[in-house]
């Protein structure tokens, strides 16, 4: 499925991401970067900081788009399993995560991912495998 | 620190969880059940079915609860790690977690979580670490 | 598949198993029990405890066993992912492990266990998602 | 703690490497390269594929050498908790694993690794996390 940055725009509007502070930057060839802006109402419960699965949700849905932009279109994925680790408090404004298909075994892609603050430090870092599924119709 | 449950109505007032739907139900004895009425928001990318990155906040926020449940005032918890398995698509309008210490050796808490929905069918699974911090003040 | 008790006891023969110190006690019904009795060999770094991966080992084949209990002939599995947690430090002279198929979804089992020492002091527990395999002949 | 060959050489001769086929390779700044070369008892129960449990315990026992590498004498290290995910099935006579500390949080060490057969083929995958622990006289 190739993913336009056209289409991408209109991806990012959707409400979840808006309400979160979440855009996804880059997609392609197995990898993906998105973006946490934490919108106020996501820092809690440390003001200034993002909830830690408001990064889970990033990290996952930046595995997602990895994913997806090697796949033919009618089919989508979901996650099996995700084991996340918090290396240190995210403070700040920006988080970049950056995720990667790091092997694929038929259907089930193996994932790899990390978020880091603007100034490159790591606060989380995750593995994880994805299964693609056909879309019901 | 005790949380009587009108200090619980008061928490279940923050700005997350009302826009994600979470609501804790009961802490204490170093377990904890909590509830996600998934808003509209959240539904995405399909509708009636919450994002992964929202079960998985039900269940590490339940997880803190059932630890701070059993803390001293002037201490919080930190996920270090999470593990998540998605067992079948979460489909309804409410799921509740379950979640529990079942070990606990010096300031590392063992967890154990999982999400059901209304009609008890298991949506995901989960077990981590966390780490008791001193407050600073 | 069923598994009587006596070819249990021929499984428990194999070098692998002689070798650790690993036994399974029970098979059925999504469920199964083994039993860790480390040989000296596998207590190293520290004398009298068996390595962690030992007891991953454990865990792993015990989880293999819950599953193989309710697959018809023709059929293995391969774990996909499992994560493994040390609650306390593994001292003694046996370890029981429990496991169990907590919910199955088409080919992929997920999978809970622990391992508890002889005074039922928990040492290790662990979530997995294992695939069921066709045999190739 | 330095660690030189001469010493890598002895560490490697303990009954547990030897019996399995592991062997630490290179140990130094928060890294380490270990061998499995698999003996016949560890291959089970496919006959020329070592079992899970024992690339998980190369891949364990690599990651504490890496963090080895950089303590004070008289420290030592413990898995809180590991996750594995295994991509391929193992076949072959070699098996090597790289491992490396990517985030120090004062005692905790968040640790990465991966497995490769000898075609660099990837087997296995994992992150950790280990505590530092001071050595009881």
């Amino acid at each position: 499925m190739e993913i336009t940055s056209t289409d991408m725009e209109q991806f990012n509007e959707n409400p979840l991401y808006r309400t979160l502070g979440i855009r996804i930057l880059e997609v392609g060839k197995g990898s993906a970067r998105g973006l946490l802006e934490p919108t106020e109402i996501v820092c809690w419960p440390f003001p200034g900081q993002p909830h830690g699965g408001i990064l889970y949700t990033l990290m996952d849905t930046t595995m997602a788009w990895a994913i997806l932009s090697g796949l033919e279109s009618g089919y989508n994925c979901a996650t099996i399993h995700l084991d996340i680790q918090y290396t240190a408090p995210a403070k700040g404004k920006r988080f970049y995560c950056v995720s990667k298909t790091v092997f694929r075994a038929g259907r089930i892609h193996f994932m790899q991912g990390e978020v880091r603050d603007a100034e490159e430090r790591l606060v989380a870092m995750a593995q994880g495998t994805f299964r693609v599924i056909k879309i019901d119709r």
